[in-house]
């Protein structure tokens, strides 16, 4: 199955002059959604990871359905405020102000190894703020992992400068 | 295994008076996940139905993992502005205010059978709202499936004078 094919694209959204890549019609399409998480656990076959973490909201959707297909722990990266256990948090720049992310800290042992995962690696500011919270709750980040990537952004090369290795499923050029 | 014990009770959280039912560590252990899961897949045994669809934040978790494992498609439902295509959308009063959920109206078939799926059953407004937005979709509700239910709140009684069938897994009496 071609999953790039089983992606829509839809012009301006959310502003004029984004072509977004929308992954509603493989969510809803059951072969596709099987064939999307099938794909996603082909690079960990031999990674060493306790964790996979998701990202408010989208990443939720595939990160979660991926932690119960690998059988791993799901850790939340909220929105800040609404985790009400201890958390750690991390602020980062946006285009437009500053977003908080974070993590419940007694989630994560020490040493703990989490996957981050995401549907889309765009800039890569949002997961590189998740790969910071992981270390500032005591774990270390096994993978960077996204089923689509936009590889004119800069997401990619900041990641990897971090020091995080990066994989993604489905690539777009623009 | 007792799921109910894996959950975490926070006191005070949002506010003041809340004894908050917290999630966050059945999904990080990976046994409780994939516990939690199986007894939500329980219901479904017998159920025919085609979709699953989740309620945007936390019911993206359970509901996509249960879709995964039960081979269905996931059908989300998201706050306002969120979706990029055409949509249907549904308003409801909270306590103070409105709010305002969105389905994408392209992926349900006429016809088209859909379990709601939420973490916690309250006082039903959201799930009611999911429902409506499934029907003026053109699909129906096969049932509200909930991991946790606050039996001393009307969320049940809402939802099943609306003739919608209910199932909760976890069941706090305050």
């Amino acid at each position: 199955m071609n999953l790039q094919e089983k992606m829509r694209i839809i012009e301006d959204f959310p502003t004029k002059g984004i072509s977004y890549k929308d992954i509603t019609t493989i969510l809803s399409d059951k072969e596709a959604f099987q064939e999307a998480i099938h794909q996603l656990q082909a690079p960990l076959k031999d990674l060493d990871y306790d964790y996979i973490m998701g990202i408010e909201a989208r990443g939720f959707i595939m990160g979660a359905a991926l932690a119960y297909a690998e059988d791993k722990g799901f850790l939340m990266a909220r929105k800040a405020g609404k985790l009400p256990g201890h958390t750690v948090s991390y602020s980062y720049d946006l285009e437009y102000g500053k977003a908080t992310i974070e993590l419940d800290m007694d989630s994560v042992p020490d040493g703990a190894r989490v996957v981050v995962l995401d549907d889309l690696l765009a800039t890569g500011g949002t997961a590189k703020a998740c790969a910071k919270l992981i270390e500032k709750a005591g774990g270390q980040v096994a993978l960077a992992l996204f089923l689509t990537e936009l590889t004119d952004l800069p997401g990619r090369e900041v990641l990897e400068k971090e020091g995080y290795p990066v994989v993604s499923i489905l690539k777009w050029t623009h």
